[in-house]
């Protein structure tokens, strides 16, 4: 085993690993699942319930928080750990990801990237030393560099170029860290499209450059499983040992089983609250559509085995009954038995790597997963 | 003290009282304050914290439930307690406010009501027979009699007749509910809009046909305040001592503040979780606007001295953050804040007048309304 000071694998199988990341504000235990508090909040969930679902870590949006409340806001009220009340490691995305996808008459030039803000129409100014001053104003305790992340599909010649820049980007973030104090955390982003040749280019440039992190980025937006796990496995043996791996905004309970067994430390995903709001139940028996009237009558729970009380001790007959009544309680009860499912599974392949018992765990689970839901046999 | 076997009365201080009301699902202790839980849900609020508010009873909507689930699923599945895991004492009312204000197409006949559903525009009839009939498949502990209730303001003879149809339904409910089990509770409900003659001729009537607790309705449906506590005092002399006294849709804590100087013993309203919705606080100091820009840097709790976490732990700052960026949690926290209020009223309400102390309470309680909120100061 390799370790660095802030990062400690403890075991190993295969690709897979399991880690101890360790942050200002506590401990991660990897591979792990980040719930995205976007706006400073966990749609339709309590911070204490998302803490008793098993999560370590959250992600804050930089560019909703930048927007509002404001960066300089939240420092003088303590940082997000305080002016939230999640008083746990938080990782704060650059802003970059959401200026490409939220915000209006966006220019990207060398120096920053420049828009109109989606909620009042103000003009921003996002650089790679801003996006850094505003996660240190939010306290976040793992910092992102601002990169620029292209749709896919796109040219060579565009992918390449945001590639070249989002490297530029990299070297300017590390210098703006430089000031943050001991044991914060700043990651790299590779990126790259779905060029290998360029996917390794990033990632080489970025451990050229030494970040106490490297995640992926641009990736699980639209493209095929397939492609994402070969972007994985060009990028991933570039990437030092000794440092966590961030899968950005994956995924599904089966891309980071996959992921996993590729090496990828971390995940974020707004998926379990946001199908939690749909209607969307995680399950062992993979995805169940509460709205379906199949379950109008059915007094079961969603899976009487699991560890979390709600998705064992209340009935599909309730679940489907408030979903079908737009009844906020629905959401909330699926969100966090949703961010309950993804921590489980966490759980359970840390288990599993520890034990050495990965590939067996990974395809009975995705065994179970084919299998469907037990009310639809 | 006189007494029955469902209602101990236990103290009384002038007009107000104090008791515990027994139902087959617990005991409730009066003066009580019943938080509404629509549609089988309270609305942003886990069952867990309507209970740690110091919820000992809720109220369902027969009109919403006999709709969607529907009362027979609901007693297929156990009955309300059961299917939504509120374990504790439930009324419900009996459909009748809600058919005049949200259906379509209502003709009220002497038989029965038809209208057609707010959801999917089927035709439905509700009859005083119906009205009990949904309510024992609900399981409800306390069922209300069908009534119609008048809109204010209304002509004298629209009111009587009304009130007199009420009256005879009273009646075909009473009979309707002979079957139910020793335990479960009926209450009449005292109608008459804004004219004591009628007032006291509703309540008499009731009291000759007998019933486990008397409502009065048809008040706080937009006439002042000044109305409604006249007619309370209209009301209250006629009722029998030793029944509880429910006093339906009321209110703001000003309201049942007065409610209870004037000898009632039950409230229900959707103010605490509508208003909670909508940015509002209620707290010691009043109502607090978390919408106002005078909160966007305050880190101090809404009320310090609050004996409820998140009153006294989570700053105007970040509540306010929430209201304005529209986060599930804003109207989450402010829906179980202002729950907690209210049954703290209610707590505090039955300590003065079990010590004897009510009068300097209620003065006390007013002044520090009237006062306004500290951050305004």
């Amino acid at each position: 085993m390799t370790s660095a000071d802030h990062f400690q694998l403890t075991g190993r199988d295969g690709q897979a690993r399991t880690g101890v990341l360790t942050t200002p504000h506590g401990q991660v235990r990897t591979p792990a699942f980040m719930p995205v508090g976007t706006a400073g909040a966990m749609k339709g969930m309590h911070w204490r319930e998302v803490r008793d679902a098993g999560t370590d870590i959250v992600l804050g949006n930089t560019y909703h928080l930048m927007l509002r409340p404001g960066a300089e806001r939240i420092a003088a009220l303590g940082g997000l750990q305080t002016f939230t009340g999640w008083n746990g490691p938080m990782l704060t995305d650059s802003g970059g990801f959401q200026v490409m996808s939220l915000a209006q008459l966006r220019k990207v030039g060398e120096r920053a990237v420049t828009f109109r803000s989606h909620i009042d129409g103000a003009s921003v100014e996002l650089s790679p030393e801003r996006a850094i001053e505003v996660q240190r104003l939010l306290g976040a305790d793992i910092a992102m560099q601002l990169d620029e992340c292209v749709r896919l599909p796109a040219t060579r010649a565009d992918i390449e170029r945001a590639m070249q820049l989002s490297l530029r980007w990299a070297e300017r973030s590390k210098r703006a860290f430089e000031t943050a104090p001991a044991g914060y955390l700043l990651f790299g982003i590779a990126q790259g499209g779905d060029v290998p040749e360029l996917r390794r280019a990033s990632a080489l440039g970025l451990t050229g450059i030494g970040f106490h992190g490297y995640a992926i980025g641009g990736l699980a937006v639209g493209e095929p499983q397939s492609v994402m796990l070969a972007m994985i496995e060009e990028v991933v043996p570039i990437l030092p040992q000794d440092r966590p791996r961030y899968l950005m905004g994956v995924g599904t309970p089966e891309d980071m089983l996959e992921a996993v067994a590729r090496g990828i430390d971390m995940f974020d995903c707004v998926m379990p609250t946001r199908n939690g709001r749909h209607g969307m139940a995680f399950t062992r028996f993979g995805q169940i559509n509460l709205r379906n009237a199949r379950h109008a009558d059915d007094a079961r729970p969603l899976d009487e085995e699991s560890p979390w009380p709600s998705a064992r001790g209340i009935s599909r007959a309730y679940l489907h009954h408030l979903v079908r009544s737009g009844e906020t309680l629905g959401a909330m009860l699926l969100s966090e038995i949703n961010v309950a499912y993804y921590q489980h599974l966490m759980h359970a392949i840390r288990e599993a790597v520890a034990q050495g018992t990965f590939e067996s765990f990974r395809e009975r689970t995705r065994a179970q997963w084919a299998q469907g839901d037990i009310a639809a046999r």
